[in-house]
């Protein structure tokens, strides 16, 4: 069993409470052909699907509606499961299980809260300096379009 | 933002700890053509699926390899996503976001760990006393394996 270690505020001991996976969301926002990818502002620093955690009583759903609001100024709609990934390894700092969405986009694109930057690509032109396993996940999604259409 | 409230074991002083909804796996599993479901040693009594929290450090197939072993004595192979349910109602003591995976059984089932018992039930007698939202996830499950054969 994993513990986190936490200081006591009054008098410095520690505290082991038990350690769970974080829950993260990321999405996939389809906006007039093209794909929503942001800029991190913290590391690690990179291109990135919009995306962050889950807060305690929300819903996948509102988390991912939330951030995508939060860093790319869109809204999302009719939000599809892309997949769940939940490698100990995809992220260097924490575990986090990330529920990945595919969602169509409404709006007009403008980088806030964590992103510092934001573009929109086309499936044939992706960045390669892709953070956390985004890279791979995105690989996934164009598999999964391409048995859709093929 | 929501804290949990842990006791400081030295002082009894209260240390803030910040929340996240917990992780956790639940298991359709598929043996003989019928469906494993177990039933609860802890509350809330009832029919359940086999399931329980994610550890740190293991990846959600893990989990639900590890649980179904733990439960009901089978091997499980073959997983196969169903979705993922994150409504904060959904367990009343706690907000947990679980992954549901379908996957084929692998030898005799026997409970044990947090199940009390176990029983192989046809998809047209399902128990109606099931637990948390197992009935709903179940509907999906039937639901998609009617568009599948249909």
């Amino acid at each position: 069993m994993a513990f986190d270690r936490l200081t006591c505020p009054a008098c410095g001991a520690t505290v082991r409470n038990y350690r769970n996976p974080i829950p993260t969301v990321d999405v996939i926002i389809e906006l007039n052909g093209r794909m929503v990818l942001i800029e991190r502002r913290n590391p690690p620093y990179g291109w990135a699907l919009p995306g962050g955690f889950v807060d305690y009583g929300e819903t996948l759903e509102q988390a991912a509606i939330r951030e995508a609001r939060e860093e790319t100024s869109l809204e999302i709609y009719d939000l599809k499961l892309l997949g769940c990934y939940s490698d100990p390894a995809r992220d260097r700092r924490i575990h986090t299980i990330t529920t990945v969405f595919v969602a169509q986009g409404s709006g007009i694109p403008h980088a806030a809260d964590d992103a510092v930057n934001l573009q929109l690509f086309t499936t044939d032109h992706l960045p390669t300096n892709l953070c956390f396993d985004h890279g791979a996940i995105l690989q996934d999604y164009l598999r999964k379009a391409q048995r859709v259409s093929g």
